[in-house]
């Protein structure tokens, strides 16, 4: 199947059209076209060498949103003009015990992400969703309900599940106060997500301006942290607390928060480590705790709970030849609070 | 009730005898002739003033096993003659959620330390266990059954709690692979409860010395720490860890060795803060805890299993006067694995 997309084509380079074709569409495959692909800051870290090597032309997108032009001899789960979804990984060895056990994000091998990673067949590597098309192994799509804006829905691919997999986990709802650290692409999700679960909800953000915005969305509470002493306001006070936030900050002030038994979860990647003080964790026997996306089936729970609670991601819509302003955006975090790309507008480029 | 023990009575200075007075026993205490004091690594941190500020004459001491000389009239639980432990600490605020709940060790207020710590009465601060004789609150003492050697269980007030909270409270048992990491006070005990709750034991150390101990201790493997290739060996093999080295360590090469969801605790109060890289927690949802002994009621479980199990701490037994000079050796980890004062020989110095 030919697509056209948007590629980094070498080192320091924007990105810029390119044509390409998709894999023929396997016995397991869904052939998708692309309709909204999500603009998520690692799509900016991998196309910008900042995570390692790039294999170009690099098609970032992990946020994919679509509808199934085609299926596979053996795919029944899925059938042509079904809206659908792909997130950050399109396969995994499918033979650990964590893809065994439903938990294929965590593959043993290491999951095989939708962009930038050598293929399962080990003869190529795996192109975004940057792009108007996509073939992926039906085990890796997942429903997107028709009530969800679909625009709205693509982050849910990422930024979504990045947040409901841990509060789930950690069990925000009713009687819990969770708070949310930084309120951006992740943070929005967070909250919203928190909200509709039943917990009371506080976002910690170093920009007042937010307020509103968090109000607006469910939050319960906002905490400007500019002010230190708010950590001693509310210490022993939270049961759950996020952090968004990828900038280094001063993890101790925010186990500070945390009661009995509270966990801080980072999904945030920071390239630095974080100094932790034993202290901080040994009172009030805290946890930190890492989470990186969801699995499959988790995926498709999250979208479900979307559509029943009518949760999608604030979105700003933009056309193809807009990528490279909104990354510098993005970086600047100049977006509220997560960018969409038109997929359409791709074929026009 | 008058003693005697060994108090360090200034800044820098030795410990030396010191007479002094425990309270009259009241209607909710027990007054008890100590018979055996364990030697913890956080008495010379307080003695020497490592810690922090420290009331003079401070007397250290917090792992107390004696028999009871009197009760006062509320007191049905303890009779005259019983086998009794006292540990880190004799009293709390007993009304904060966490006390409420019986973990009173993690008392919002703060627990009150057996010694150096404000008293509940505001009007003095607790002097510890280098002496022949205590008064607490009936409600922080513990029976110590009859059929553990007591000078092997002293240290089990305080050693053996840290490790057997994080073991009960994290999984440990049939099935899970458990590693020790360092073998010293604390990790001899860990290595014994770990085994005797059933998993799988392995110590990690940078002493190849140690291997033989630690076998004969139960554990089932015994890793050399000094080369590092073999933390790319054991990568995503355990279920938990548990570091009792209060030294600096680099805690992301542990993390490494945890499989999905993971639990990585520290029992040891390292002064400097660990860099922890994000990824290492994201990869496998890996999580990090903290652990602080435990609550009374844990105590005497901990203590009733042990009678179960026959574990009591491998010890040197020491006289009083030989005090200061067990100070240096626990420092340098020069003693296997803990120093216990006969508390008989308070009375002659």
């Amino acid at each position: 199947m030919d697509v056209v997309g948007y590629a980094v084509h070498g080192e320091r380079e924007k990105l810029a059209p390119l044509k390409f074709a998709r894999r023929d569409v396997g016995a397991e495959d869904v052939a998708i076209a692309i309709e909204w692909s999500g603009v998520c800051h690692s799509d900016i870290h991998t196309g910008r060498s900042e995570w390692g090597d790039v294999m170009f032309p690099c098609v970032p997108g992990h946020e994919i949103v679509g509808r199934v032009t085609a299926v596979g001899s053996d795919v029944t789960k899925f059938s042509v003009g079904q809206q659908v979804g792909v997130g950050v990984y399109v396969d995994s060895c499918r033979e650990c015990e964590q893809c065994r056990s439903g938990m294929s994000n965590y593959c043993a091998k290491g999951m095989i992400g939708t962009y930038n990673n050598p293929d399962r067949e080990g003869d190529g590597y795996t192109l975004g969703g940057y792009a108007n098309g996509i073939v992926v192994d039906h085990g890796y799509v997942v429903n997107v309900p028709e009530s969800l804006d679909p625009a709205g829905a693509a982050p849910l691919l990422c930024a979504g599940i990045t947040l409901y997999s841990p509060l789930k986990e950690w069990g925000a709802g009713p009687g819990k106060k969770v708070g949310i650290v930084g309120l951006g692409g992740l943070g929005h999700m967070g909250v919203k997500f928190a909200k509709a679960l039943g917990a009371h909800v506080t976002v910690f953000s170093h920009s007042a301006s937010k307020k509103d915005d968090a109000l607006s969305m469910g939050a319960d509470d906002f905490i400007v942290t500019t002010d230190e002493t708010v950590f001693e306001t509310h210490q022993k006070q939270f049961d759950l607390l996020i952090n968004t936030v990828s900038a280094p900050i001063d993890l101790n002030l925010y186990l500070e928060l945390l009661g009995l038994d509270g966990t801080l979860v980072m999904v945030g990647l920071a390239p630095e480590p974080y100094p932790i003080k034993a202290f901080s964790m040994l009172a009030q026997r805290r946890r930190i705790a890492g989470s990186m996306i969801g699995p499959v089936a988790q995926l498709q729970e999250m979208l479900d709970f979307a559509a029943e609670h009518n949760i999608v991601s604030d979105v700003e819509v933009i056309k193809a030849d807009y990528i490279n302003e909104a990354w510098d955006r993005v970086v600047e975090s100049d977006v509220r609070y997560r960018f969409v790309i038109d997929a359409s507008t791709f074929a026009t480029t």
